[in-house]
């Protein structure tokens, strides 16, 4: 068998499965999930079918089931991702900083990044919890809660330390997290913004908005010598 | 006839209408697109029948039919709805405004108002593009980027005057839209945080956000006398 035909075989045949090495398969999943986000993101979530994501996705129908239950178990599934990614790359390294200011920098510099970087579906998908069974509405709202609570909290602990602006720490959370999700929205990486300079942007208003003084950013590579 | 009866028949007999008169009529569709948005919002937009709609606002099927064509209709017209009540209530106003942070401070605050006291529904269906006709969707979008324009030239303005931070005025204005319009998503009315309080915390956090000093508002009821 060539190696086209196999790979051909791969994507048709859903009973290849047991020879799919897990990293790939975890490979594959996350593509399919930022595909079909796209997809129900465009066309909206109802009115996509199974069919129109194994397409684009390239693999049958019947071979996707390899993947995923069904429509409801798939935008279960890519939120679930969404989440894993947040706390993955956001929530657990903003957790190593003790300094609250500098968690909130984190916090919101990486969830900027990931958001910029991957692409809005994702993020768009999280809004679509009607759609969810009660369960599983109930571990993404679980999940959303823990991630508010930490932004939250690193608000408060700046309050105590008198570094906030007169705010309700939890006004002040759902504000940036709204700005940040928001980014999902209106940034497309083929316009006439840098993924960079929206992140600049964003942090500088997301910091200064919150906070009575801003610190400079620790670990910025030493600015070249300039004639002055 | 009693009164009671002639309530009961007209909301079941269709054929009433031609004595609704006009003040009339603009009450009750205003009615129905605010409990049909609560509705959609909370079922999903494709999972919500026309019926469940009827039922809620209390008319026959055939007799919300005098209001409205179908579905997509009504999802165009509490649209229209929405954006109407921000015309008239946010921009209008907000244009008299000839200072820009004063015009500024003018579109966050009665954005924010808006959608504080009308309840979120009908702002969060205002993403439900993707479920309208392609002639709807470049109606809306276009309503949607006039309003977007006037927020961006005003930090333009600004930006001009040497009064907006160093930040992108269209980053600035996405980000400030982004912050009021996530209020939809987490602001409940019957929870602890007023309407009042939220709204002078948004302000604080968005006008501190993007401009480099914050003039005190104008036109505060002058402070009552103290003791220093």
């Amino acid at each position: 068998m060539t190696p086209g035909k196999a790979a051909e075989n791969m994507q048709r045949q859903p009973k290849i499965r047991k020879h799919v090495p897990v990293w790939r398969k975890a490979d594959r999943t996350s593509r399919i999930y930022r595909v079909a986000a796209q997809i129900m993101c465009r066309r909206g979530y109802e009115a996509t079918s199974m069919n129109e994501i194994a397409d684009a996705v390239g693999l049958t129908k019947a071979g996707m089931y390899y993947y995923i239950q069904g429509k409801e178990d798939l935008l279960f599934k890519i939120m679930s991702f969404a989440m894993d990614m947040v706390e993955m790359d956001v929530v657990a390294p903003a957790r190593e900083a003790l300094d609250a200011e500098e968690r909130l920098r984190t916090l919101m510099e990486r969830h900027v990044r990931r958001i910029l970087e991957v692409g809005g579906a994702v993020t768009i998908l999280l809004d679509e919890m009607p759609s969810l069974t009660a369960a599983h509405q109930r571990i993404i709202r679980g999940r959303k809660r823990v991630y508010f609570d930490l932004v939250r909290e690193t608000l408060e602990q700046l309050a105590s330390e008198g570094k906030l602006r007169a705010v309700n720490p939890a006004v002040a959370a759902f504000s940036l997290l709204g700005m940040i999700i928001w980014i999902s929205r209106w940034y497309h990486r083929d316009g006439l913004l840098s993924a960079d300079a929206v992140l600049k942007d964003v942090l500088e208003m997301a910091l200064n908005g919150v906070l009575k003084e801003v610190a400079s950013p620790r670990a910025l590579p030493p600015a070249k010598a300039t004639l002055v």
